[in-house]
């Protein structure tokens, strides 16, 4: 039986067979953990996986990731490892395996495509790849035609399978367990600042069973909330302050020894003490344009009209011009991928897809306000990924 | 008085002019931070920065920065800023900068270079720039020579001024205590697993003035000590483990109000009890390998020069198969830049260049040694940045 990464390199050879595409170059990104289960970081080292439209892929490695590289669950097809040590020219190895799959002279002609030698081959590399890298391919095969990967992988990977999905749901459940906590805690979280509050956060989220943080915590407390994008800073928080709390932890996929790592993301605003009359409404106007926006959700709809849905709500209260951010952003390996709920995107949405509804008004000098879940989208509708309370109460007050 | 980042953007505006070339792009990365202090994670939103050879730089960022990018501190020149919302098509904004800053017929050509419409423009990218950004750039401008931002940038980052300097000690001293603490700890270690000591080391990082993690900290015993980048695991200490640590937190730097940040990097390989014979030996082996590449440290001296002194005194011992990577790499606003301290790298050492040494040998099944510090080549030899002892002892034994 296949592993769940040799299913999709078999996917994706399919795939290229059918673009006409010789080759795709990944680099270690999270395509590379989606077509191998191997993470590594990316790094100046030449760290390179060649998956050609048939045939055996190959990765260009240095020699130190041997023990990793022969943990990587793919057999059929046979996965090549080519090292190379600290003192060798890794573009030199890169350009040998070139030749042998792109059957340009190569000395071991076996494993060529049917390219012929006078059609310019067409190369697709990794989205996140490195412009260091990219050079180095377009020096190896100056005549090619490059493209991205995501040209071949975005329609495999937007859809997530149920290990995927299972691990979403998990990370989902451990944000869900860090709000409830933090926001029970009340009067506590006065004086804090807002650094401190986010290493607590971090802390609960390990706790609860999350992985390392999928992005950095957010907490914007008072004005400071008024940045969607706010570094939590030394300012302490007060009673009445809105705090957004923009948070996730990753949790591993068991992909058969492969372990790909997916990400919990919600954000909740809420506020210790009374808030003021403005934000009351404020809060308000956000979370019935998030609810609107979940309502929306089905397949055949478009990620555009996902995002109009809540813009509408917003509009109408006034506040078009302080929700200054799309809708929502694709989840999986990456915390942000396709497919984008943004204005324009006439992408229909399809079962399987998981994406944030994360609208937010914004008043420079007061505060902001943003509410988050995660959904998939299922055979007639949405489940929510996230379930915790959406209101702007904490410390017991009944929440809603 | 110019800030420090206006005094970089001018260093870099003279090495375009001498390099004959129009434009450099940057991406969010440490060439962006190392020139406006602007610290952002790299997303799929477009967010680039043009330094022109002459004229101001121009940046175009997503309109959600709008504040952060108001803090840069850059006015003369002065930093323009085009700003897109999540509805606009970023690409077009991008290309209309190009457009102006290339002379080609943009509707305002009063910032342009004397480009003529006829030569194809050189234009230099972030290496780390992502291929779907790349791509972008290559459809605005198909007739561009494209080339790499470290062409200029490289040689005026390998050398730390004294504001990097001041952030690598003192990231360097966080290390040292830390390494103090753990090693104190002796018998406490036993029964704790990889992955329990690394988020261990990780709070005294904190708790001792560092910021983030540098790099993902090594804990690596036993048999797990061959992989140089082993992840930590759920193995448990047992006495006479070998246990390699490897770990360093960023400290910011004050670039008057750009907050660069500067990685500690440090390695010992500790034991708790007594070890085999043969570990002690090359644990010797190892220590007067980084002493002697220490040593042979001062300007003029080829980063291969360094190399080779470790590599000798370990291929005299015996080990040199198992020494199976480079000896170090420069350290800055990246964890790994040049200069690479590799054979075959005949890059001279110049004065405030600073770098790792760190040499190591891997037993496959048994164990690994590695023991790492930083160095500043100073005007006549190298000041180390780490100072904790090198030994393997623990838990109060003499040291030296």
């Amino acid at each position: 039986m296949q592993s769940p990464v040799e299913r999709r390199i078999g996917d994706c050879q399919r795939r290229l067979e059918r673009a006409g595409t010789s080759l795709l170059v990944c680099f270690p990104s999270p395509n590379m953990t989606y077509l191998t289960g191997f993470e590594e970081s990316a790094s100046e080292r030449h760290l390179l996986l060649f998956v050609p439209r048939t045939g055996d892929p190959i990765v260009v490695a240095p020699t130190m990731y041997d023990q990793q590289l022969a943990d990587v669950p793919i057999d059929d097809p046979s996965l090549e490892i080519r090292f190379w040590n600290d003192s060798d020219d890794p573009v030199a190895v890169i350009d040998g395996v070139l030749e042998e799959l792109l059957g340009r002279g190569g000395a071991d002609d076996s494993t060529a495509t049917d390219e012929t030698g006078d059609e310019p081959p067409a190369i697709l590399v990794d989205d996140r790849m490195w412009a260091t890298f990219t050079q180095d391919l377009r020096a190896c095969v100056p005549d090619a035609r490059f493209g991205l990967a995501s040209d071949v992988l975005e329609d495999l990977r937007v859809r997530k399978d149920e290990i995927e999905l299972d691990a979403l749901r998990r990370a989902g459940q451990v944000a869900d367990r860090v709000s409830l906590e933090i926001r029970s805690r009340g009067e506590d979280l006065l004086g804090m600042t807002e650094a401190e509050l986010a290493t607590e956060i971090e802390r609960l989220l390990a706790a609860e069973g999350g992985g390392k943080p999928a992005f950095e915590t957010i907490v914007a407390s008072g004005p400071n909330g008024a940045r969607p994008h706010h570094h939590s800073s030394d300012r302490e928080i007060e009673r009445g302050d809105p705090i957004v709390l923009d948070f996730g932890a990753f949790v591993d996929a068991d992909l058969e020894a492969g372990t790909g790592r997916y990400p919990g993301d919600q954000t909740r605003t809420v506020v210790v003490g009374e808030p003021s009359a403005e934000y009351e409404r404020v809060h308000e106007v956000v979370r019935q344009a998030q609810h609107a926006a979940v309502d929306a959700v089905e397949p055949g709809v478009t990620a555009a009209a996902i995002d109009r849905a809540a813009r509408t709500t917003i509009e109408a209260a006034g506040y078009g011009d302080a929700f200054v951010h799309r809708t929502g952003h694709g989840v999986g390996l990456e915390v942000h991928e396709p497919p984008y709920i943004v204005e324009g995107n006439d992408r229909e949405l399809e079962s399987g897809m998981v994406f944030s509804v994360e609208p937010g008004v914004y008043l420079e000098g007061q505060f902001g306000v943003r509410i988050e879940d995660l959904v998939v989208v299922t055979e007639d509708g949405a489940e929510r990924l996230n379930d915790s309370p959406r209101g702007w109460e904490t410390g017991g007050t009944s929440q809603s």
